[in-house]
C-alpha cells in the first residue's frame, strides 16, 4: 500500500530537533540515538548517509567523518507522531559508539548490576587523537 | 564484568525527560519511542511494566492501563551518555501503537514513496472508545 510521504515534523520542537534511532539493518540491534533537524535530514536523503545534529558541538555532525566509521543508510522509518525516525543501516567499521563499542547501549542494568553486553571493537584514544 | 550502575541523567534535559525506546527482546523490533522521567523511572522498576511520561496530557502514562497494551520489562539498557534508555519488553497484545500497528513505525520512506510495513493488529476505536 503505498501513501502520501510523511515528513517529520521539526516545528513540534523548540529546537526543532527530533530524535533518530540507528538500528542494524540486518539484526535490528539498536545502535544509536541522536538527534536531526531539517538540514540534517536533507543531508542524509541527499548523501544517503545517517548526518545528525550535535547538541554538544552546535553543528552538523556528518557520522564517520573522523572515525570512519559511517552509516549507510538501507531503510527509513517513520513514526505515527512524525517526530521520530528510524535509520536502518548498516555500520561501517563494525562500531557506532564513541567509547568503541558496538552500540552505544553496551551496558544492561539488572538486579541491582550492571553488566557490559556489547563488544569493545576499538579504542577510542587511537581512533579520536588524529582529530584538532 | 559488572560496573557501578549508571543512573538515567535526568538533569541533563531542562524538563527532565530523556528517550526510552521499547524494543521487542526477543526479534529486536522497535516498537515505540516515548520519553520518561524520574517517577517513571522509578515506576519501570518497582512494577517491572513500562512506565512513560505523557508530554500531551503531562502526566504518568502506565502503558497499557486503557488499552491493555501492557509492556512486560525483560531488559534494560542504558548508553554511552546516559540520557537514554532502552527497555526491551514483552508486548501485550501484540500492538505497541495507539494506532492499532504492532509497531509506531509502520511507515517506510524510500524512493519518493511511502509504504505500510507493520501489521495492523487493532482498530484502535473499538479499543479507545471505552475510555471515558
Amino acid at each position: 500500500m503505498s501513501k502520501e510521504i510523511p515528513q517529520p515534523a521539526f516545528h513540534k520542537d523548540p529546537k526543532g530537533l527530533l530524535p533518530a534511532i540507528a538500528q542494524d539493518w540486518q539484526t535490528n540491534e539498536v545502535l544509536m540515538l541522536a538527534y536531526i533537524n531539517q538540514e540534517s535530514w536533507n543531508e542524509t536523503l541527499q548523501s544517503g548517509k545517517a548526518t545528525y545534529w550535535s547538541r554538544s558541538r552546535q553543528e552538523l555532525w556528518k557520522k564517520g567523518d573522523t572515525s570512519g566509521n559511517y552509516q549507510i543508510i538501507k531503510e527509513i522509518l517513520i513514526d505515527c507522531d512524525c517526530d521520530t525516525i528510524i535509520f536502518k543501516v548498516e555500520q561501517i567499521g563494525d562500531a557506532a559508539c564513541h567509547v568503541g563499542y558496538r552500540s552505544c547501549f553496551f551496558r544492561e542494568i539488572s538486579n541491582n548490576k550492571c553488566e557490559i553486553v556489547s563488544e569493545k571493537i576499538f579504542d577510542p584514544n587511537e581512533v579520536y587523537k588524529k582529530k584538532g
